[in-house]
C-alpha cells in the first residue's frame, strides 16, 4: 500500500490529526461570517454555512485517520512537513467562500486572498470593498486573526527547535530543550491566546472610542493585532479621516510587532522587562529613526507640517515595520528619496515571536555586528572579535544561521523579483511586489501594486508566485524549502 | 610634527614609496597618448606631456620621501591603506588629461572616466567617441590595462593575505604564507606580466586578422584582456559589424576572465590544469547555460535565429559574465524576460585572480553549497555536512568570510541603487547603474545607463556616487571599509 510506503520514511498520522483539528477550527469559524450574513440578509450565508461543513468534516476525517494517541511524539521532519501543509491546506478551504460567494473569484485569486489572510499578509484581489456584504469582510478579517496566533506559536514552539534563521537563540527562553515540540507548543500557546484575545479587545475598544462603528472596530482590530492589514474600505484606514483612529492604530500594530511571549511575563508581574528586551529597544529606536526621516522629508518637500506630516510619518513607518501594510495617504506620490526609503522599510519586519513578517530585528542586531567583527578580524587576524547581541557573545553556529538566513531571504526576493518581472511587470512594480510578498507587508510601490491600488487583475502566473512568496517569507523560507531537498525524504 | 604623530599609528613612508612608484609608471607612459598625437597632428599632445610631468614629479618626490630600504616590511595594514590609495590616487593623476584636452570634462567626470578606466569598469561619460583624437583614446585603453594588471597583483598577492571573503581558500596556491606581502607581489607580477603582455599581443593580432585597423586591434585588446570595455566608437564593437571581431571579443574576454595564476603554470608545461580547475569549469559551464537560455530567448521572441542569436547570446552572455560590457546590440529592446536574464548576469563576474569583477565564481559555488548544507543540518541537526568546493571541504571561517562578502557585496548595491533612486533615477536605471559600477561591468539596463548610451550628462552627485562603487567594487569591498573602521586606526 502506497500509505505504508510514504508511512516508512515519515508517519503522517499525527500530522494528519494536527491538520485535522486546525481545519475543523476553522472550518467551525466560517458559521462566523454564515451568522453575520444572516443577520444582513445576504444570501451569501449558504455559502459560508456549505463550506462549514465540508471543511469540519474533512477536519473531523483526517483527525480520525490520523490520530494514534501518539500526537505529542511529532518529530523534526514532520513538525516540517506539518508546518508548511497547514498554511497551504487551510488556505484552500479558506479560499471555497471567495469563490463561490458573490466576489466570485477565480481559484487563483480566491486562493491569493486566502493565503494573503492566514499568512497576515493583507494584499487584496478584492475591489470595492465598501459595498460588499459584510460575512467576506469579517471571513477576511479572522483569516488575518487565526493566521496571527498560528504564526506566534509556530515561531516560539517550532522555530527554536527548527534552528531556522538564528531562532535557536531563542530556545532557552521558549522551550525545555526537549526534542519533540508539540506539548511545548500547546502550553505556550495557552499563554499566547490569551493575550492575543485581550489585545485584540482592547483595540477593537479604542476604535470604537475614536469613532468608529462596532463592526469596523471588531474587523480592524483582528486585522491590526495581526499585523495583517485587510481593511472593510478600498480606502483602507484613509476612509475614515480621523488622526484618532490613525493613532490608536499605530499603538496596536506595534503591540502586534513585539515579542508576544514577553507579554505573558510582563502579565506575570515584570512590566519593566518589556522595554529592557534587546530586540524591542532596538526596534522602537528604528521607528523612531524613520519617522524623524520621513517627517523631515515631508516638511523639506512641502508636502505636510507640524503634527500631520509626523502623524504621516509614524503611520506609514509602523505600518510598513510591522508588516500590516494600513495606508492612510498614497506616499508614492511623494517623490523618489521617500520611494527609497520606503522601499528599505519593506525589508526590515518587528520582532521575533510577533504577528509581523520580514526578516526581524534580531538577525538585522546579528548581521550588523557580525559584518563588524568581520572588518575588524580582517584587520588584526589573531584578535578574537565574537559576534554580539544584546551585550553578550553569540554562538556562531546562530551566526552563520542569521547569515545563510538573511541571503536566502534577499534571494527569493531577487528570485520572485525577476520571475515578476520576466512576466511583463516593470522593474520598480516587479521587486516591491515580491518584497511586500515574501516579507507580508500588503501594498508595493508602482503603478500595479502600490498603496493606491490591489493586486485585482493581476495574471494568473503572477498571482500563484505572489501566494508562494507569502508562504515562503511567513514560514521563513527554511521551513519550506527543506521539503525540496531529496534528503529531507529519505530515511 | 603632524607626520610623526600619523607614523606611530601607521608607517605611511613604504606606502609613499609604492604610490611613488606607481605614479612615475602611469606619468611616464602618458608619453604613449603624448606620441600618438604628435603622429596625428593632434594639439592635445602638449597636455599629456605637461601631465606627464607633473605625475612623475609627483611620483618620484613620494619615493624618495617615503623610500626607507624597508619596503618590503610592509605590513597588512599598510596593505589596505596602500590599496585604496593607489586607486584613488592614480584615478586623480589619470584625470587630468580628460580635463584638459579637448574633451573637456568637468572634474568629476574626469575622476569618473579614470576611476571606469582603472577599475576595468568601462562606463564612459565621453560622446562622439570616433572624432576624437587618437591620444585621448588610448589613453583610456591604456587605463583599463594598466588597471588589468594591477588588479590581479592585487588579488592574487594582497587579497588571501588580507583573508578578503574568502580569498584565504587561495593562500597556499599564491603564497608562502609569510605575512609580508611585497616580494612575493613583485615575484608574482613578472610571471604575471609576461602572461598578459603576451596575450594582449596575440589578441591584438587576432583583431588585426579579423579586419580592425591597427589602432583599433591594439586598444581593443587592451580593453578586452583587461575586461574593461572602452572602446573607439560609441556603438563599441557594434560598429564593426563582423562576426569575426565578435569571435575574437568572446575568446578574449573569456580569456581575460580566468585565472592568469593557472596561465603561468599551464605555460611551465601542463596544460590539463586549465579546464581541470574547479572554478574554471565552473565559470565556463554557466557561460554555456546563459548563452543556451538567451539564444533560445530569441529564437522563442522571433528576434533572431540561427548563428546570429548564438553568436548574440554568446557575445553578451561573455561580455556581461567577464563584467567587459562590450556592446553589439541593444538587447534591453529584446522585452522582459532578457531584462531579467541579463540582470542577473550583472551580479556573478568571472573566476578569481582575472581582471574580471563581480561576485566570483568561486564565492557563488561556496555560498551554494553552504545554502544546500545548512538546510540539511536543519532536517538533521547531528548530522555532519561540511562545505565543499570542487571536492574538498571549505574551512567554517572561508565560508563566514564569503557569505559575509556576498552580503557586503549586495547592501553595498543595495545602498547605492536606493541613493541614485533617491536622486531621482527610476528604480531600473538606479539598480542597474549600481550593480553595473559595483560589478565593474560598464553598461547598465533603463533610459540612462543602458547600453545604447553613456553616462554623460549624468548630475555630479551620481557621478561621485558612481565612481565610488566602482572603487568599492574593484576593491571586493572589505579593503576600502575597513579603513573607515575606527579600531584600523588605533595603534
Amino acid at each position: 500500500m502506497t500509505s505504508r510506503v510514504l508511512a516508512s520514511v515519515i508517519d503522517f498520522r499525527p500530522i494528519a490529526a494536527v491538520l485535522g483539528v486546525l481545519l475543523a477550527v476553522l472550518g467551525t469559524t466560517m458559521m462566523i461570517p454564515a451568522l453575520v450574513d444572516v443577520l444582513a440578509g445576504e444570501k451569501d450565508f449558504i455559502v459560508y454555512a456549505a463550506t462549514s461543513a465540508i471543511t469540519v468534516f474533512v477536519g473531523l476525517s483526517l483527525w480520525l485517520a490520523g490520530r494514534t494517541g501518539e500526537v505529542e511524539l511529532l518529530g523534526l521532519r514532520q513538525a516540517f512537513v506539518l508546518t508548511t501543509l497547514s498554511w497551504v491546506l487551510l488556505s484552500f478551504f479558506a479560499a471555497i467562500p471567495f469563490m463561490w460567494s458573490e466576489t466570485r473569484l477565480t481559484f487563483a485569486d480566491a486562493y491569493f486572498e486566502a493565503m494573503s489572510g492566514l499568512t497576515t499578509t493583507g494584499a487584496t484581489v478584492i475591489s470595492h470593498l465598501d459595498d460588499r456584504p459584510p460575512g467576506i469582510l469579517i471571513w477576511r478579517a479572522f483569516l488575518h486573526w487565526y493566521g496571527g496566533i498560528g504564526i506566534i506559536v509556530f515561531a516560539m514552539a517550532f522555530l527554536p527547535m527548527l534552528q531556522v534563521g538564528g531562532m535557536q537563540l531563542f530556545r532557552a527562553e521558549s522551550s525545555d530543550k526537549s526534542e519533540k515540540v508539540l506539548p511545548r507548543a500547546a502550553q505556550l500557546a495557552k499563554g499566547i491566546l490569551g493575550t492575543y484575545v485581550a489585545l485584540t479587545f482592547i483595540c477593537g475598544l479604542a476604535y470604537l472610542l475614536a469613532g468608529m462603528d462596532a463592526f469596523d472596530a471588531l474587523t480592524h482590530a483582528m486585522s491590526t493585532i495581526s499585523t495583517g492589514g485587510f481593511s472593510t474600505h478600498d480606502a483602507s484606514l484613509g476612509y475614515f479621516h480621523s488622526a484618532a483612529i490613525e493613532y490608536v492604530a499605530i499603538v496596536f500594530m506595534i503591540a502586534g510587532s513585539l515579542p508576544f511571549l514577553l507579554y505573558v511575563r510582563v502579565l506575570a508581574g515584570d512590566f519593566s522587562r518589556l522595554f529592557a528586551n534587546t530586540e524591542v529597544r532596538l526596534f522602537l529606536g528604528l521607528v523612531v529613526m524613520f519617522t524623524l526621516i520621513s517627517t523631515f522629508e515631508q516638511v523639506r518637500g512641502g508636502i505636510a507640517g507640524g503634527e500631520t506630516a509626523l502623524r504621516n510619518a509614524l503611520f506609514n513607518v509602523v505600518s510598513l515595520m510591522s508588516t500590516t501594510g494600513f495606508v492612510t495617504v498614497d506616499f508614492t506620490h511623494w517623490g523618489p528619496p521617500t520611494d527609497a526609503l520606503y522601499f528599505i522599510l519593506l525589508f526590515l519586519g518587528g520582532c521575533t515571536g510577533s504577528t509581523s513578517g520580514g526578516m526581524k530585528t534580531f538577525r538585522l542586531a546579528i548581521l550588523g555586528s557580525a559584518l563588524v567583527q568581520h572588518l575588524k578580524r580582517i584587520v588584526y587576524p589573531n584578535g578574537v572579535f565574537p559576534v554580539r547581541y544584546g551585550g553578550a557573545p553569540v554562538d556562531d553556529a546562530v551566526v552563520a544561521s542569521v547569515l545563510s538566513f538573511v541571503f536566502l531571504y534577499l534571494a527569493g526576493f531577487a528570485v520572485v523579483g525577476i520571475a515578476l518581472n520576466a512576466l511583463g511587470f516593470d522593474l520598480a512594480s516587479a521587486l516591491s511586489a515580491a518584497i511586500t510578498a515574501i516579507g507580508n507587508v500588503g501594498p508595493g510601490i508602482g503603478p500595479h501594486v502600490g498603496p493606491a491600488t490591489n493586486f485585482a487583475g493581476l495574471p494568473d502566473s503572477v498571482i500563484w508566485i505572489l501566494s508562494f512568496g507569502m508562504l515562503l517569507g511567513r514560514l521563513e523560507l527554511f521551513t519550506v524549502l527543506v521539503l525540496f531537498l531529496p534528503s529531507f525524504w529519505r530515511r
